[in-house]
């Protein structure tokens, strides 16, 4: 049920309700209700997509995203007993995230549970209860080492701290894992359709998947069998949520043939590198000679515009073999050719990470995709400068890349290339 | 139906069918039967998991993994046409793979289409004929870059020949993504269970996604809305089959942490990037003073051990913050406690790739697994020698992994830890 909807005390959908409500009907052991974008978990309620009590259930799908698949082979194989509950004992968030008002804004976070990362602290009672609640969110602290990062220190470009950057190239991150929590009428307005046609279009359009998207309109929420979003944050996790400190920050999608295996036909890798090196620099500590900011990478798992590999490839094949070669001007129109649009990635829905880290500006968006852009300020998020790709990190092969892209909106800080231009930079052909 | 299960001639399921039958009902345009594991592509007939012809599906669920569920979104939007098809001009694979004898035995490959790279050829009257056919496989080529292989030409590990290996470290490679497309009665042979267990805990343990998988037992073939694979090949893709040209292999499974971030807290980049360097040194050309084998890195979307990234994150602070800290002989129980399961990858499938590119001999497996040594070896693949990681690779917050796994039965070259010895290596604790 939508929030603020109902009205009458006590009703199930009554965004303030006094005591725990182990049911959502009276006299029935049975689902909870969510009340989305409530002021407090406790009036928003437990997310419970557990399989081992069918009338626990107050949404579709279940935890993992994808990987809920995995887990019914773990149960098939006999590994996995059915009615295992997580022992959540020491997992809860090592920093504490929010919580900030715009978690219970029901507009600016569709997508996420923003209470996902404290299911033991919050819902002790209902779990205590028998209710098998599993956190959507996980937090934790890692040092990462990149390769890039240690060529930084060794050129000078980065110096270390012994804090947020050791000698030996270690960062400091604190990071979040992300499953998606769909808030089907909250997503189905940032698509600009009905709530009844995106269930219809989900269901159809991946071949009859949960058959409760049309058949159960009383259930608003859908885990969708999707990869989510991981999180790296720079400095201080709080500081992310003050506009007065400065924010470097990039949103990126996945492409695993550059970010890990270093393939030249894209940006991405060098891109994610230069935003890392820049997070380091803005987060490192004003008393070690630093900035004192704090840097963001929120990384989501949209292989290939959200095409997936198959369709990338052949995208690729099609750009290297056309007539003319590859070229920037028939960039977008070879994938618009296979996959019938040019890009899949929808960036309507990757604000709702922002805002639940609570951000209000961004000083440096390393970034250069208007969509990215667009939806980051039409979501409220101020942006300040907006960080390109140095040319030297874009490998030969990307050019072509780069260009259509730039031609198509995307941030330049130098001249925009025209029809001619675009015809120029001619990626490698096949063998 | 089964390979070779029915036998009337002309009955649909019929091995050797004469002609091209684009109805499996006599009097309908309907369905085409699938006969899995067939010594044709024509004989096995196309996997049609359209969702713009509901009357020509004979799949359950639909192409792209989970990203079916963006295809959705992508029409809810309004920026897709329903009923768009895929123009495949020129999106031939780069090279031709197969066809090997592994294709036509239904046991070797039961979650691969062999004939998903080449639907445009092999089916090329039927798609002609209005059937909305896919690739479920690509193949191209591109150059990689990674930084540790240009640090490896510069300490002198590897030196450029040219022609596989640039002097600035560019590696040729071919590539293939991999769409998982299962056949239920195998995937359930493989796990030991009936097709009819494995059908009902693959719809329960979703929470209840593709009522077909219970409803209709005549559609035998799955694609699920998962990750797939993808395959990286250093030299020629045909010498994969030929056992007498040395070949080195790793079968990675997806560590978006260390592959990308590079996480130090275990040696997942640093072993594929070993790996990689191995594969390179392996395969370059004879004539320019290599050893003219071939090397192969198959890359599995299976983050966190198929547990996915949240449940991951929640181990890594189980065993931080357990008492006595995180140690080698805790490690393995943190993730039982959370997730029920110690890991939840099942190399089970994983050999089918190695089947379809047609491998009878790995001389040189850089994996220390034995679950995947076991799978591969099960399924009848000979295996020479095993390379393990260098200790210089492996980050010091790594130890414990290391340890955990060597005395779990990982392979090693050198001792297996004891009982104390378990005790000994400490991760890094939380701050």
């Amino acid at each position: 049920m939508t929030a603020g909807s109902s009205s009458t005390p006590d009703s199930p959908g009554h965004p303030h309700p006094r005591h725990i409500r182990l049911t959502s009907h009276s006299g029935g052991f049975g689902a909870l209700p969510i009340v989305w974008g409530a002021e407090t978990a406790r009036e928003r309620g437990p997310v419970v997509g557990t399989t081992t009590s069918r009338a626990h259930r107050n949404v579709i799908g279940t935890h993992s995203g994808s990987y809920s698949v995995y887990r019914a082979l773990a149960v098939a194989a006999g590994a996995l007993k059915r009615e295992h509950k997580a022992d959540l004992t020491n997992t809860a968030p090592t920093n504490t995230i929010g919580p900030y008002p715009q978690w219970s804004d029901p507009a600016k976070i569709v997508s996420i549970d923003p209470w996902g990362a404290e299911v033991a602290r919050e819902y002790e009672a209902e779990l205590a209860a028998g209710y098998d609640i599993r956190p959507t969110l996980a937090v934790t602290q890692a040092h990462v080492m990149l390769p890039e990062v240690i060529e930084a220190l060794q050129k000078g470009r980065l110096k270390a701290d012994g804090q947020l950057l050791t000698a030996n190239g270690a960062a400091m991150v604190t990071k979040v894992a992300v499953e998606p929590v769909w808030y089907l009428p909250g997503v189905a307005k940032r698509f600009g359709c009905t709530e009844a046609e995106l269930r219809r279009v989900l269901f159809e359009e991946t071949g009859g998947m949960y058959p409760e998207l049309v058949t159960r309109s009383d259930l608003e929420v859908f885990l969708p069998p999707i990869g989510g979003q991981t999180v790296y944050i720079f400095g201080n996790p709080r500081d992310l949520a003050d506009p007065n400190v400065e924010l470097t920050a990039r949103v990126h999608d996945e492409c695993n043939g550059s970010d890990v295996f270093g393939s030249d036909i894209c940006t991405c890798r060098p891109y994610l590198t230069h935003a890392i090196e820049e997070c380091i620099a803005a987060a490192q500590p004003k008393d070690k000679g630093g900035r004192g900011g704090v840097g963001l990478v929120a990384y989501s798992r949209k292989e290939g515009r959200a095409l997936g590999e198959v369709t990338k490839f052949l995208v690729y094949n099609a750009r290297k073999r056309q007539v003319g070669g590859d070229t920037a001007d028939q960039y977008f129109a070879r994938t618009e050719c296979v996959a019938g649009v040019q890009d899949m990635r929808f960036q309507e829905l990757m604000p709702d990470v922002l805002h639940w880290l609570g951000i209000r500006k961004i000083h440096r968006l390393v970034s250069m995709s208007n969509m990215k852009y667009d939806a980051i300020t039409g979501s409220g998020i101020e942006v300040g400068e907006r960080i390109n790709i140095p040319d030297e990190l874009i490998p030969a092969d990307a050019r072509v890349e780069m260009d259509a892209k730039m031609a198509a909106g995307y941030f330049t800080p130098g001249a925009v290339p025209d029809a001619d231009e675009l015809k120029k930079a001619k990626g490698r052909a096949l063998k």
